[in-house]
């Protein structure tokens, strides 16, 4: 198979994207390092995998426990000191001895923090069939984050309407959905963020009832009293620690908290106490945490959901998209310091040298 | 309506327990005060309610809650400063103007913390129909306790055969049940307790797999690492605290925790801080507080289960009964110090006066 003519036995640049040690308190740029290596642009006859060229990397908080030393790892293995780095991405499959897979087919799934990657199990990568809507899409709203909301919203949350909804980290890649989700349920949502930009993203474009910046409150307890005197029905909870733990004093009874994620708390050597987890008693509430690793089967429902309200804008979604992999040290440190706006995503090539609408080989040679 | 030959008219002495002033900190006997006035034994004519002699009054965990200041008020209204207590108890209907009861029934629900009650809406007061099994039994394996243990079980926790369980406060009224539970169900099920001797009884009674003193254990992260190798799959938390702190260490993916109640920190200005909450996500642990209120529906299947499993003795219960309504504050504060060995139950009059199982009306001329 000649996947270039006159590049079948070459190899070409690779930039990727190492971990340098592993690492304890806040996540910095530092913490990582881009090197050059080169890739041959075959599979070897052997092979039973694909090899695909990356066009989108994902910057997710949950990637910061992969850079821990083991003995505090998350649920997946930790990177490796001195290894490449792996995340999810949109990628295009440029060689294929694996029979579901062609030459050409747009995949998402994880892959390397790399420009080009050899997948040897290609079976977990998700062909994408709707090419109309944005590529990067697939790392955000129509890939893990997206599903991560759907399945915690509708599956954990067990909405009903009218309920009283409150989500933290609302403009990220997972809470901006939630909230939309919530008002497409007809409940009432608030949501927090970090800075007034974002809080008024959350009112003017994602359609929020209200929402606040926790960075000028003082009092979360008294807050979310002001924002919920009724209380809270549903808390889909991005941030953990101290937020959590208002959330907990303000719950109505059977009241539920679904627990996506903590980034408060991943930077830290040891996490913050919580002190009023009694209200799961006294308010009857149900507190559960989950993976989106568990939802993978709502995946074709949820884009048979998803594809038609993105394209009438019923949904919309915002991302922060960096250009070039030499930057996604600095997009994923950045993640830990409120800096995205949305969805933070690395494209892998800067735009001038290709489409990704119409993804052409030119960067190839670059 | 002749209630004793020549007594329809009279007042009989009614001592009653009242708490002295709200609560702070741990709970000690002298913050109630034994106080001995009179009642009549005759209802009035525009009464709707029904009289009764109360005979077992229930000492439970939850009661501290409503002994400290409204501000930090349990899920139930407080007791007022130097006025009656009330809780769980067994009573005899000794003059009835309400329908559903006639003089001689036998009931348990809320009673005050005294002789003799006036019940102005005893639709709350179930009536015992089983007098074979002892009536002390109405304040714990029969009653609320029995009933706690069934719905937290059997509902919150969702118990699959094979699963390996922990059970917190494991020798009280609660804990022993949920142990045996377990058992019936086949699961692995390991009990905490705070003396050696409640240790041999989870072991030699109750069947519990193992179980352990808590207070000479140093670092029950470890201990629990130590009874449960792989992880625990249900917890069944009674304590709150570092005890739950320890536990979500040691979920198992997919876990359930059932908080039935914290009694580590009712006596608490200040709850504990809990620091582990994060393992929710990354095992995916459904932690769930409930109290007995939302499933009194299940009482009569539970009733079902339990009286034949009661009578051919593959389900016990042990009692701390003590006896004299005056030594019920001391029974109370002893909870909180461990002091009693199974359900602590206040047997209101002195054994000698009157046989719960043939009562007589003795005891009413004393």
């Amino acid at each position: 198979m000649l996947t270039l003519a006159g590049f079948d036995t070459g190899r070409i640049r690779n930039k990727k994207v190492l971990l340098k040690d592993f690492v304890s308190g806040t996540l910095e740029e530092t913490d990582m390092l881009v090197e050059t290596s080169s890739v041959k642009l075959k599979l070897p006859e052997d092979s039973n995998g694909v090899l695909v060229k990356n066009i989108y990397l994902s910057c997710d908080p949950y990637m910061r426990g992969r850079m821990s030393k083991p003995l505090f790892r998350s649920y997946i293995d930790s990177f490796q000191p001195g290894s490449l780095m792996s995340g999810f991405g949109v990628s295009k499959v440029i060689d294929s001895r694996h029979d579901n897979f062609r030459e050409g087919d747009l995949v998402w799934g994880i892959i390397g923090w790399e420009e080009y990657s050899v997948i040897s199990s290609p079976e977990s990568l998700f062909k994408i069939e709707h090419t109309d809507l944005p590529l990067s899409y697939y790392t955000g709203i129509l890939g893990m984050p997206g599903l991560t909301a759907y399945a915690g919203f509708y599956e954990i949350c067990a909405p009903k309407k009218g309920e009283k909804v409150f989500v933290s980290s609302a403009s990220g890649a997972v809470g901006q959905l939630v909230g939309q989700f919530a008002k497409l349920m007809g409940c009432y949502v608030v949501g927090s963020a970090g800075s007034r930009d974002k809080v008024d993203l959350l009112k003017s474009k994602f359609g929020f009832d209200d929402a606040f910046n926790y960075k000028t409150e003082f009092y979360l307890n008294g807050t979310l009293k002001r924002y919920f005197p009724e209380g809270i029905d549903i808390y889909f909870d991005n941030v953990g620690g101290k937020m959590l733990d208002a959330a907990l004093r303000n719950m109505k009874t059977h009241g539920r908290i679904a627990v996506c994620g903590m980034i408060s708390q991943y930077n830290r050597e040891e996490p913050e106490g919580l002190n009023h987890l009694m209200n799961l008693v006294t308010k009857q509430v149900r507190m559960e945490g989950f993976l989106v690793n568990d939802h993978y089967h709502l995946y074709p429902k949820f884009l048979e959901m998803m594809i038609p309200l993105i394209r009438e804008g019923k949904i919309v979604y915002v991302e922060d998209i960096i250009e070039g992999i030499q930057y996604a040290p600095s997009a994923l440190a950045g993640l830990f310091h409120g800096i995205n706006v949305g969805k933070q995503v690395v494209k892998v090539q800067r735009t001038k040298l290709y489409d990704s609408y119409a993804y052409e080989y030119e960067s190839l040679y670059t």
